[in-house]
């Protein structure tokens, strides 16, 4: 087996476009995408499993589970497109892991007709920020777009990892889309920049979303507490101290 | 060769559960499998060889040879079920080859129709400890009965490594399972948590183990002096003095 | 996917030499090039995909896209061969991936009629220069031509990562050839050294390249202003401060 | 191309024994062969390429060219077996990668009719040293015989690298074999150890071998002062000052 995604059940999607977070730096991502799922009350159709995975297993609640990413699919109300959201448990363990794992990832949002996709992530800044949300596009249109919602535009430097990968990768898939990146100063959960994130998005798709619940739900969220995944380094090297082999 | 398997002889086995231990943190999972092997007279029916493994051969009494995990075969007076015992000298030494030499085994014991999985190992612990074993299972009955005797259930976190891997990948071959993971202060080679999770083990399936022996025979076990094994990292940084390259 | 070269546009090349730097050690080659490509109105007619490169994706003025090896060619005045300019935005990202990815491009260059090649890069050196462009040849015959013209002759050592493969590998392919090493004391952008690199590529071949605007037009060249691409090691270990994942 | 061998001139080998020694810590394994090489006047008849090796071009008197192992075939005077002596300019640079490379290696040799596989490398030890030479063999027969030509017996500990790994994975291909070890206080080059080496070898197969001429070619010889070639380590940690990439 190299990945195998398994359908959970069949979805038909009206002109769908994907919004995807995988845990990275302050989790800002993963965060952003665990609250749409409950707020949006999101549907999950598919999970993908894969040895390109981090060699680990997750605890929680008392059972041992293998990684995985999530497709889920929600609607929201007045916007006539269908959404896929898109998480998971890790990234891909090496870089050239994290290639193969986001070509399978296109290829299945592909395959549903996905033609926007749009990644949430965290940008590391350690003076003080210019714009709490910082972006890049597929396009000079799309990043108009994004800049005319009060998204900052990146000139230079890179998007490390799968949150980036996903869009520029995507546009061999004919996909365009943009990366939405809440600075951070740090490295640990930053609900504060993931609510940035979400309200620059729904600013920029007309989304009216609703986040005045975010902070009250935030700490509920059992996703919000995270089973200290940290984004996997491809020297592997983490200071976890309560770990296990 | 990716790997390859060496059956040393043919067995029948009647219902059989999985225990396995590879070498990790403390030595507990190795240390609890060795001396079971010792104590059930277990007798050694395969081999698998691999070119996952570190790129270690293992000097042992002059001898030098290749890194395997090994398959046993036990009987426990009183216990309907026949047992097959898992170690070897080393992890996988990449993320990806530890899921790949997992699916291999886990192929192997499905194969002899083992349907149930367990895993010994460490958990790594500064504070004090709450419970002497912790762990967590494929599905919530295997859950509850492992928490009825005495286990810890773990709510978050991560099992790092082939001990949790097997247990979690376990389950697309169809098997449920849990890992006992003793917890330990310690890096180097820990007996007392490796007994503990032997009684726990014990209790769990009703055993009536005798582990009286236990203190007596583990110096005087050969494999309970390991060569220095210690868990190969993605990184391959290891600290270990007396070498040869 | 593994790597996927897209031809732009199709080229008929007379006796092509090709000249390559990628991203290395205080961007000397990439400067080169890049200043290559600029001076001599290059036209990019190759572009090279590969999931061998680092797991990023490059911000450049608000757009994101992923890592590629681009493919110009060039004409000089006076110089009766065609000229194929090669750079890129990363090295692979692994040992193996280097000898992969170094192997396409041969195969593209071999391809294209080319049976000379130069890399140019850098060469660290902490304490005082002897020469200010050192290099090594695929032969006696183009060594002494190289010393001949100044450049200083590397007897022992070796050269790092896909600069020195590309030259080295490329014997495989019946390509002959050398790597030109501007010596530098530092890590980050040595145009000086770029320059001198340049300098002595000009008189091998009597190109009579016209370096005047090099000090000019380097700090105007939005590629001389790089994106902080540093050299991948397989270790993964960079010191980046402004990342995002 | 994963390995390319490339034979330079046909051999007919008569009961050959292989004798190897890649570079490695204090370079002892590679000093050994070397010597023979040169005292031996062996004749090279193959040559091994591969991607599996560093992603590094070797620079040498002003040539530069890519990393290769090497067969040579010697006759030693009153010894009526022929001899292969294998080196190399690196070992493999990941844990996969030299498996491979040996397996590679395994069956170049067996074709040639090896039946006896010895490899020479360092012991390293920080305190006193109770042998001058050390080892470890495929069988107890060898292991008898080695230890009675005064090489200390290795009862536990891993041979780390391809020196270790051609041994153990030979039996795969009906060969014995044993490891010649020569203690060494130094990672750097350490011909000491290697004429202990080479000494012991030469008094284990009766073959006086005149080492008096050590001491006085060691510095002579080109291939005694190697390119700083460093054991690669998976994490491709190195601290070479004057590289370049």
């Amino acid at each position: 087996m190299s990945s195998d995604l398994n359908y959970l059940k069949e979805v038909e999607l009206k002109n769908p476009i994907a919004v995807a977070g995988l845990p990275g730096i302050a989790l800002v991502g993963k965060l952003s995408i665990d609250y749409l799922i409950e707020e949006l009350d999101a549907e999950k159709f598919g999970e993908l499993e894969s040895d390109k995975f981090p060699g680990w297993a997750i605890r929680e609640n008392g059972l041992v589970r293998d990684l995985k990413i999530y497709f889920y699919h929600a609607k929201i109300k007045g916007f006539d497109r269908d959404i896929v959201l898109l998480t998971g448990d890790a990234q891909a363990s090496s870089s050239q892991g994290q290639y193969e794992l986001s070509y399978e990832i296109l290829e299945a949002l592909s395959g549903e007709g996905v033609e926007t996709l749009i990644t949430m992530a965290a940008f590391l800044e350690s003076d003080g920020k210019e714009s709490s949300v910082v972006g890049a596009a597929t396009d000079l249109e799309t990043a108009e777009k994004i800049k005319e919602n009060d998204v900052g535009l990146l000139n230079s430097g890179r998007i490390v990892g799968m949150n980036g990968l996903l869009v520029s990768l995507g546009v061999e898939n004919d996909m365009n889309g943009f990366c939405l990146l809440g600075t951070t100063e740090s490295k640990d959960t930053d609900p504060e920049a993931a609510k940035n994130v979400l309200s620059r998005f729904s600013e920029i798709y007309d989304l009216s979303l609703d986040l005045s619940n975010f902070d009250e739900k935030a700490p509920d969220l059992p996703k919000f507490k995270p089973p200290e995944i940290k984004m996997p380094s491809v020297s592997g090297g983490e200071k976890d101290i309560s770990y296990i082999r």
